[in-house]
């Protein structure tokens, strides 16, 4: 692997960080970093749902949160998952809820809480994209063998574990 | 570090992982965690900014690129670094432009093209936000040590890597 080379490439195409210097703060580089694979990733995903299946990323996302959660999950359990607040969620689930790809249904223990599901239309519809899906996270992926993948999945999950404790203290 | 532990916290707040299993596809795993990290911080900077500085993260991050450039950048350098369309930029460069943080001047070479970079104010008031937002970046990174975080910006280096060697091969 040839850091120099990957510098110079992105003095030429531009990223978060382009510009920045070895001397730089250590956590911002990585934060910089992180940021910028995040983006190309999400960039290119949303890229290919458009042309592939004519949708849109939050609409992919929700319904990949409702597949894993067969029960169905409340608005608040969506929108934590989705990392956004409720009101982002609400007028999607309305638009999937009219094309018949999600259902809302009284919660079962509470009935004036509501549980969001998908459809048998929407899990048809949300089956069909997986495989795509899966192949290009893959193919981003492929220069990553899998003892990568393991360090950097263990080194996220510490992050993550350091960004919750931050957050804890907080309240 | 915990694994099972942090999956619980997961299972509390909620995220883009929750509802994965062990079994799921390695590469989907590791990217949702990174968007997950990448989410926490971002919001944990976001929140920061309006209420430390009363301003916002697309401000703080166009301020952040021209400091890092002082001969000034094209719209283009400019929005590639932020990794936006030029459109985006724009109405937020006019506004700074009237605040008087940043100028607008031709470019040395190309009196049709046009440079943007910080004016003494626009540098002071960026300068007067670094110091914090080191700490809160340094803040959020205390969980991981020095080896952990070049560790990470070396796998993250290779991932971006291999992204832009998707990318180049699409076109």
């Amino acid at each position: 692997m040839d850091e120099v080379d990957l510098t110079d490439r992105a003095e030429v195409q531009g990223d978060f960080e382009t510009g920045l210097n070895a001397d730089d703060q250590l956590e911002l580089r990585v934060w910089l970093r992180l940021l910028t694979c995040a983006n190309l990733i999400e960039r290119n995903v949303r890229q290919n749902l458009r042309e592939t299946f004519d949708t849109t990323l939050p609409r992919f996302d929700l319904m990949a949160q409702l597949d894993r959660a067969p029960d169905g999950l409340t608005m608040g359990a969506l929108s934590r998952r989705m990392m956004v607040t409720n009101g982002n969620v609400t007028g999607l689930i309305d638009r999937l809820v009219t094309e018949g790809l999600v259902e809302r249904r009284p919660a079962p223990g509470d009935r004036r809480a509501q549980v969001v599901r998908l459809t048998r239309a929407g899990k048809r519809a949300f089956d069909g994209m997986t495989p795509a899906h899966a192949d290009w996270i893959n193919e981003m992926f492929k220069g990553l063998g899998r003892q990568d993948m393991t360090a950097l999945l263990r080194l996220l999950a510490k992050l993550k574990q350091s960004l919750a404790e931050r957050e804890g203290q907080e309240k």
